[in-house]
């Protein structure tokens, strides 16, 4: 039985046989991969219901643990565009000759060894596989122990493709389903270069707490969107509702829309399309009185201090009535996760404002929160969206999966 | 008397007064601060004394710790010299517009409150604050204790100044010289955004471990420096010399020298200069019996295990001889901490090979590790050398103190 340690030393080793490889071989092995997804479905599917069959179907992770024919089909699809997007790698961000004759030259290298920990959605193991070799990186997966069968079977048809192409199968290491494997990553300095959580706000809280090695976050998200005095209505109705209902899952989506109190008369309107959602809106004092008898009394509330700063993930929001821009900047200040953030105005002053002076990773004017996303912000791809400012902000792609060297070339330079 | 925690929260509330510094301001309140510094060398000097009058002249800290009229002249030079370099804030990165119309600018901004851990060395103190004053980051200083008088002067003439152009003197936030301040500053989630320690590796060893805000770590260089087959000797000389002897307490000073086993007769001549400036050298079997009746006996000793892997920081190296670059390349991948790492060779495969595949922040061909530093690199000052690789790697300037945001911006767009 090899220990979660051993594992991450083969890892760590792993590293050295990236070296060799050429963007063309890393394509050949991701397509060939999504190839293999495909021919091996059966067997993949029946490691899904596996784990499926332990969990009850009422669980909300039923679904997003659940793999299908078509699911299968899009993850491989989404190892082909991976493979297909431009390296990353061996990019010169800067080349200067100093004035001694040494040239300096800064270019994009892979971390190393990159740790994820995530809970139970298999897909996430063949997404950070594709985007870990895509950018030269090796791989350390520890998923959910509901998702465990899917997983090995998952990587073990990865692993047929790297010994296929003599490569070191601990290019993608799964760990151990369990929380000694979580400690054990997060304590592995000098072995693992960076780790990834994506989940719930408690496991982030955890390897916050216990990481040795660095971090980056992602994930939670208290997203709030200003309809100021000068908004427009069409665009804040379809706006609201769409950041607030598209997904109410995802960390981007709308959790307390701020008005304008001389324009709380357009707040029915603005609202409108969230009752047929059955959005649940908790309201202050302004705004409640706005909406009664304009908002099905039912799904209408007292909004009270915990309605804001929370993340509601549900078809839920707060609303609270400001007087003006200033406040509606303290107000976000106080309580965003600084994540997405959103002003509606067409009052271009304001506009400039708020998208200079709110602290956010993603600033909207005029546009849904929904956006916030690697693939609709062009980027091809996504392995997370961080919440923290150091190295990646938002939406983290190729490039963020890299670091950089400074190369100084010269024929004998000392320094006096 | 103000605690830790409210200095701290007094340090996040005055991110939002630099939000309205123009460059141009920040230029100003910069150079009036080296006036101020000038002005009142005095008192400056005086307070120095009184750390220095508990300290014993000969600790290796006295001279680190001791303020002179002219190292004052030094320290107000580095900081009109910072004053005057451009601004590294509200540079694009990026534009694009997507399909459906909604444009997504990149763009930097600073990072709000940065944490500077170090000892004692007063230059720090005002190095941090015109650094993070520049590119718009408040900062928090704790200096050791040994330095505290000095600190509390340097940081009243910052705050008289801050307060004559009545901006918040919280901008340039000095805590409590003790180990209490320090813990209290890696736990400061939510008001602190980065901390960055300097000095020694026992101090970055216990941040790593105890910080919950991101950390950029600092410090402990293990360098190599390889001759190889095809090494020019004269090159070698020079460059082994300067980069063990220019200056032993740096963290880019020589600890271990690679030799290729057929080059073991020019051992001698390589090593030339080192026995004039009394260097230990630690050799391996086939080393030590190259250098014998070549350099001086008692300067010479038999390596031991411990010899490698080891940061000198003093008159000491160690050698070891290896039968190819590969073999050179497996013992930087094994002792190396990623610094600064060189090859002497005048084979350009052999360069390539090993610009490609060492993983330092710096990798050198002919030009001596000496150079690893802001102000060599031509980045006009330099807060620290990261030994890591997120973020930042190699020397950091003022870039390196930013992070970014998204823009987005339209006319309501929604995402289907």
């Amino acid at each position: 039985m090899t220990t979660t340690l051993q594992l991450l030393q083969q890892a760590s080793q792993a590293v050295a046989c990236l070296q060799s490889c050429s963007d063309s071989l890393i394509q050949q092995i991701l397509n060939d991969t999504a190839l293999a997804l495909l021919a091996n479905m059966e067997s993949i599917l029946k490691a899904n219901e596996e784990d499926l069959s332990r969990m009850d179907t009422s669980n909300p992770k039923y679904d997003r643990q659940k793999l299908t024919e078509s699911r299968l089909r899009g993850i491989a699809e989404d190892m082909q565009n991976v493979s297909a997007l431009p390296s990353p790698l061996g990019k010169t961000y800067s080349e200067t000759i100093r004035p001694n004759g040494m040239t300096i030259r800064k270019i994009s290298v892979p971390f190393g060894v990159i740790g994820v920990i995530y809970e139970a959605r298999p897909n996430v193991t063949c997404d950070v596989f594709s985007l870990c070799l895509k950018s030269g990186n090796v791989c350390v997966l520890k998923g959910g122990s509901d998702a465990d069968c899917s997983n090995r079977a998952l990587v073990r048809i990865i692993h047929q493709v790297l010994e296929k192409y003599q490569l070191n199968p601990a290019l993608c290491t799964l760990l151990p389903p369990d929380r000694e494997a979580t400690a054990e990553l997060l304590n592995a300095v000098g072995l693992v270069d960076l780790v990834i959580p994506r989940g719930s706000s408690s496991l982030i809280q955890y390897v916050r707490d216990h990481a040795r090695i660095p971090v980056i976050e992602t994930g939670a998200g208290i997203c709030h969107t200003y309809f100021d005095i000068a908004g427009n209505k069409e665009k804040g109705q379809a706006i609201i509702n769409n950041a607030k209902t598209r997904r109410v899952s995802v960390c981007n989506a709308l959790d307390c829309l701020l008005i304008h109190d001389q324009r709380l008369a357009d707040l029915p309107y603005l609202c409108q399309l969230l009752s047929q959602h059955q959005v649940i809106i908790y309201a202050d004092e302004p705004a409640f009185k706005a909406l009664q008898g304009n908002y099905p009394p039912d799904l209408l509330q007292q909004a009270t201090e915990e309605s804001y700063g929370t993340e509601f993930l549900d078809y839920k929001m707060s609303i609270r009535t400001v007087p003006s821009l200033e406040e509606a900047l303290r107000h976000i200040a106080r309580y965003s996760s600084k994540h997405s953030e959103c002003i509606i105005t067409e009052d271009k002053q304001n506009e400039d404002i708020f998208l200079q002076k709110v602290d956010a990773a993603c600033v909207y004017a005029n546009v849904s929160t929904a956006f916030t996303d690697g693939a609709q912000f062009g980027f091809g791809a996504e392995i997370g969206i961080s919440t923290q400012k150091m190295h990646a902000r938002g939406p983290m792609a190729l490039p963020e999966l890299t670091t950089y060297k400074y190369i100084i070339t010269g024929n004998g330079q000392t320094r006096s």
